[in-house]
């Protein structure tokens, strides 16, 4: 059987592991990187893959992984999709979801490829566990609880914040959706500590969240890419009430987001050309196998 | 828009919730029920509803939910896929699944209709989970543990044994999807506890688990629908070990089994003729309501 052949397009954290999961696989192959400095400079697993900065000099590619950042999705799956490659992408900006996939869908179809978005963990496969609690108990409430773990927006805004040199913010869980906010500072010379503390606490990105701001020497001393999730829903099933689920998860954080990401391109690879959530594609095309044993296995 | 028309074949515990679930629901509606003997007696919540031995003398009925036995699955679903009628089942011989998915698969896709099996909560909605948890981490264990909850096909087991007038075989998950079972039993008058007892451990239902027998007055002032799982995976994303995953639910476990075979009618309607597991179906085709909100909200 013909391997599916994948490219990865950006190489930060998440396009490495990307290739990881992708070299974990016997279905599909990595073609090559699209890096806009078309450089394996530094990244020594790069040792025989081609790194180009267009992707037509890799050949047939049938899905490109956008390990992008959010805001450049778009861009770049309406470039690939337009030549008929197939993207995914982890696009988590919960809002915009609908949209994107509004006006990637048409330009999909027209060109006979499949774009898989929002596929991570969350947005991604938290939102599948989502759906189905939502349907196995109709009435009800669903918390979804992140963490412990390091919020990339929040350490980025808390970054921002005038005499703040590094800065991490870890998102803390405390039940019914409600998050404590840790933020570790590495103060700029001179700054003062209280004038910092103010200004975090008073950003709209934490003003609503208890927030506890923390002096350190060194910010990097701290970071671990570990994560973490709890979804609580208690609901009613017909009208049996009282009915319980939950699904947690402790894992490395960029190693899941690249793992999902691959098993979409396989997705991709499998749906009718449009624009896909994860909870729009049935679970068994995530995974590699023959359909009779994968039933056998895992119904 | 028109409502989607259910008929509910089988009238036992299973059958009424499907029936709650769907009179829980705003876009589909029961159009009678079909029962061997057409009766409605000792049913006051059937008022108002059609009971009939033949489903034609329902009219146009869209998809049939089977709330009969598994073993009693595969003659109904061919019947009434011959008419061109969708089928749901709850059929739970994990070992006959693929068989008979490949059985129903030709005469639902030669009659237009569309056929979900194994429909319950597992196989079923665990299935889904399992199926996205060996995604996540295609490296590794998932253990699959079941209750505190009865065991219906180690509680006929011990009731055929000689001596017992009635018996209840609790199913107690002890991790690593190993169980105990505690089974209660009724005598028989003359009958003996310790042959009784030795007997009960001797078959082949317990005499590989850890089993223990204990004599009441009355087993069923013991029962209780209540059920449970947990399902947990340990594995490994890509390169990187140690991502832990676990799912859980207490759950009415009669009340669970008919919401999910009532989310599996919905589905049906919107399937591609054939034979479909519950792995095989995109979640969000479960779930009522406009495709947009849906993703606005869950993803």
């Amino acid at each position: 059987m013909e391997k599916i052949k994948v490219a990865i397009v950006g190489y930060g954290n998440v396009g490495r592991f990307a290739l990881e999961a992708l070299e974990a696989c016997e279905d599909m192959v990595c073609v090559g990187i699209v890096r806009r400095n078309a450089s394996a400079a530094g990244c020594p697993e790069l040792q025989g893959y081609k790194v180009v900065s267009d992707i037509q000099e890799l050949g047939k590619v049938d899905v490109a992984i956008l390990a992008t950042p959010s805001r450049s999705v778009e861009e770049n799956a309406l470039k690939y999709l337009s030549m008929g490659i197939s993207t995914v992408d982890s696009f988590d900006i919960h809002s915009s979801i609908v949209d994107l996939r509004n006006t990637l869908a048409p330009v999909a179809t027209a060109n006979g490829a499949v774009s898989v978005i929002s596929a991570g963990w969350d947005p991604g496969s938290d939102s599948v566990v989502r759906a189905l609690m939502e349907g196995l108990a109709p009435k009800g409430i669903t918390y979804t609880n992140f963490g412990p773990g390091r919020s990339m927006g929040h350490s980025v805004a808390a970054k921002a914040i005038d005499g703040v040199k590094e800065a991490l913010s870890m998102t803390i869980p405390v039940g019914t959706g409600i998050h404590r906010r840790m933020v570790y500072v590495e103060l700029e010379e001179g700054a003062d500590f209280a004038t910092v503390e103010a200004a975090i606490k008073a950003d709209a990105y934490f003003s609503h969240d208890e927030t506890h701001v923390i002096a350190v020497d060194n910010v990097d001393a701290l970071n671990d890419v570990g994560h973490g999730v709890n979804m609580v829903r208690k609901g009613v099933s017909g009208k049996s009430h009282n009915q319980l689920f939950d699904f947690n998860m402790k894992i490395n954080n960029p190693a899941l987001t690249g793992q999902v990401l691959v098993l979409c391109a396989r997705a991709a690879t499998r749906q009718r050309p449009g624009c896909y959530t994860m909870i729009e594609i049935p679970v068994i095309d995530l995974l590699a196998g023959s359909r009779d044993e994968l039933i056998k296995k895992l119904v």
